[in-house]
């Protein structure tokens, strides 16, 4: 028998960190409740359909797929099969031919069309398909013995609910969803292959006050787990401007790319940048002074006003911002931060895009999101605009453990152990344990008679702060001795004490 | 584009279902806590030699496999189409030999090994593995391709955990588990492909305060839960002494299969399939007697022990059952019932077995669960014996809503809904809002300035119990119109008196 062990990339959670995590969940869950977001949870397995080609081609490549279940010997998949067999006779072939052994030990001396030609004909025949390439074949292979795949994001599942129930969905729709999602990444520190995502969207609504209220959302989050945070927003309109100003919308690919790594390459190498992407002097200039807005909320609306006063488009991004910095939200400390620099990526984003750092800490954004225009189009349901962001719970419990901000009540669980010393004591115990745990009391007996040291010990790696003492003596004048741990204080009290105490 | 669907089996759940299960799962998880249970969480993917081998034959079809990613033109997975291929065409052989197709329409008109006797060969050679029956090549492609699979319940997970941390943990091991599971069982109402598991387990402990205390969760939780249930228990050793008594213990199989029936098919019939069995007339009449044990718990018990008086593992159940029935659990109106016929199917129980069933309703059991001697044993850590109950939560669920039994405030959405009526009117909301979310209270601005009658359906639809509307009227005098939508009652009350009714 082998010794039982974890897939890659997974983890088992105890109850320490299970409590902590909860507790990261309920605040987040508490405050989307508090703005009017609705739960949503959507089942693990999605058809292949819905997720392929939604995540780009190396989104689509971690997908996990899972394998059909029933009869494999179906002609389907015998097709499939036959298609590799043609497919690696060919690979054989030509790695023969090129005298390049594609694999290092190859499975036959020689290929298979030269000793059985008409095998591969016969196949050939039967599949009834043209000759393609090896990415074909591989999707073809795939999809022939899996139609089900686990869930890469929080996203496309919610776009796929919403373009099935549109017509009996209250518009604007607000949902959160808390769940677990898979990518068949290579691990390693800090990213799994199983994690936990957290996202609120509103969907059917162009209004910016959607932006305002997730704005406050991670605000509010942020600052009930005692996380001192940065929340960073831009426009997308605002870098199309600046693509618009300097060279044209074609360029807007190449100066996000080359922004994007301003933090970590600095403006020199950025520049530099631009040149081998092809922007000239004076483009690269209105860039640079782009990168090196600074100063107040109003400083920097100023100086992008200028920037951009040409641009339409500029002028719908700026008036965005505008809208949020006017929100309450810009009182004395507030996180909110204006952030020209910020890109996200080069995803389906069209308006606000927002991005949650953490202080005082050395982790990556522990949050983001932003609007998207016509995310249901893909699922044949057109023009249902909406607007999201995500709480990155796997970094946000680190930065926590990392400052040692979880409260010292999540760790909740029993909180007496009553000895077990014998028949007629314990069921005393379990009569007053019932009474305690009516009043909401976590309590234990201990499972057996057993020596005093046994039982201290095990209420000692359970952390477990009260133990309480019920011998002959006690019983008889109703009465038992109980003993705070950490404080070692020790006291003999009756038994309508006890439950007095405790509620 | 096709239209977007869900895989068979598999369910999204809106923000009612939601709230109404989580209602079902804090409850649980609640009192789990209160007796001292911890939470664990384990991956939704466990390595495939964890589950596999541990659910019998038919299990074993049932669990859902998971492509391994990465590159599958591997030698192996190239081994395994093989190894598919020879016995594909070993099937074709036959089946042209018996003239008995084995699929209606075969894919070569010949079989391979006569067209191509030398493929089958080389492939053969190069396999190095003796010919083997359908289910063996079955089980190496499906490995050779998938080495992760989807859990299949919470009791084998749990069983790896133990086993891998058993060194670590306090024992005797308290743990609670609320977790989705998988089979790829064919879906029909009330059986589903995903669905969650709640599972109690203590490992290391021999102890019958374990059962009391299992059997005394059960009944707290139906009783918070507002259901009327009745919590069978019976013990396996109590079946077992049967079977010694009548035929031999080599007999327990047939009489415990037959007595499995009882409630279905009625005790004549039960007698038949004992005869078809091999059971003999004095036999047959012990069962008969053991069937029809009735009345009161101290009735129950004073027939069981004179039937099986001469068996040690008799008393050894009886005196199970006396400890449970012993504890507080018989009080006037517990739910605990002595069932002597109960039996739990053929799993790995050996000792108190419970299956609980909802009165006043037609379903199967609700909950269920026993003591077993050794499930870490399958992963190589013997003797840590261990007792567990399960909750049903779907058919928990469905029971409540035919018996309308969830409490009116689970559906706890937005309870105010702020009307927009343009700039300053929504600032103020805005704040007010704030200071309301503050409170706990949730509530939600309308996301533009539209028709009132619009607003006010999305009031209704979102079942908002409280519009709140503020003109300039309102504002000029810091005050609001506010509406319940439910009685109708409309009035004018100053910002204070808002902030003061709701907390």
């Amino acid at each position: 028998m082998s010794k039982p062990s974890l897939p890659q990339g997974t983890r088992d959670f105890g109850a320490d960190t299970v409590r902590k995590r909860n507790y990261i969940f309920n605040t987040i869950k508490t405050v989307f409740e508090l703005y009017g977001f609705e739960p949503l949870e959507t089942p693990a397995m999605e058809n292949l359909d819905t997720l392929m080609g939604k995540y780009g081609e190396e989104g689509d490549k971690l997908i996990f797929r899972i394998l059909d279940s029933g009869n494999p010997f179906s002609k389907d998949f015998f097709v499939s099969l036959s298609e590799y067999l043609k497919y690696y006779s060919e690979i054989s072939k030509r790695s023969l031919e090129a005298n390049d052994s594609y694999d290092k030990k190859p499975l036959f001396e020689k290929p298979l069309w030269e000793t059985n030609p008409e095998i591969i004909e016969a196949i050939a025949k039967d599949m009834q398909l043209p000759t393609g390439d090896r990415s074909k074949y591989l999707a073809k292979i795939k999809h022939d013995v899996s139609s089900k795949a686990l869930k890469y994001d929080l996203t496309i599942p919610f776009a796929r609910y919403v373009a099935m129930n549109h017509h009996q969905l209250t518009m604007p729709f607000k949902r959160y969803q808390i769940q677990p999602v898979w990518r068949a990444d290579r691990p390693q520190k800090g990213r799994y292959r199983e994690f936990y995502q957290c996202d609120a969207d509103v969907v059917g609504s162009n209004s910016l006050l959607n932006e305002v209220e997730l704005a406050t959302i991670y605000a509010t989050v942020f600052e009930k787990l005692g996380m001192d945070v940065e929340i960073k927003i831009n426009s997308r309109k605002i870098l199309a401007a600046l693509a618009e100003v300097c060279g044209g919308s074609e360029k807007m690919v190449d100066i996000t790319v080359a922004i994007d790594k301003l933090e970590k390459i600095g403006i020199e190498k950025v520049k530099e940048e631009l040149v081998q992407r092809g922007l000239n002097t004076e483009q690269i200039a209105v860039i640079e002074k782009y990168l090196l807005i600074n100063g107040s909320y109003d400083d920097k609306l100023q100086q992008i006003k200028l920037l951009l006063s040409e641009s339409e488009t500029g002028k719908l991004g700026i008036d965005e911002i505008e809208t949020i910095v006017n929100s309450q939200l810009t009182a004395h400390h507030s996180p909110l931060t204006i952030d020209f620099t910020l890109a996200r990526g080069l995803n389906y984003y069209t308006g606000i895009i927002f991005e949650v750092k953490a202080k005082n800490v050395q982790m990556g954004s522990i949050g983001g999101g932003g609007r998207y225009d016509d995310l249901t189009g893909l699922f044949g349901v057109p023009n249902i605009p909406g607007v999201g962001i995500s709480f990155g719970v796997d970094r946000i419990y680190d930065v926590m453990e990392e400052l040692k901000l979880f409260p010292a009540d999540v760790r909740a669980g029993t909180k007496l152990l009553f000895f077990n010393l014998g028949g007629a004591e314990s069921k005393k115990a379990f009569e007053l344990m019932q009474q305690l745990r009516n009043k909401g009391i976590s309590c234990e007996l201990f499972h057996e008679q057993a020596k005093f040291d046994k039982q201290f010990k095990y209420a000692e790696k359970k952390q477990i702060p009260f133990i309480v003492i019920i011998g002959t003596k006690e019983l008889e004048s109703n009465s038992c001795n109980i003993k705070e741990l950490e404080s070692a204080v020790q006291e003999t009290i009756s038994f309508d004490a006890l439950l007095s105490r405790f509620s």
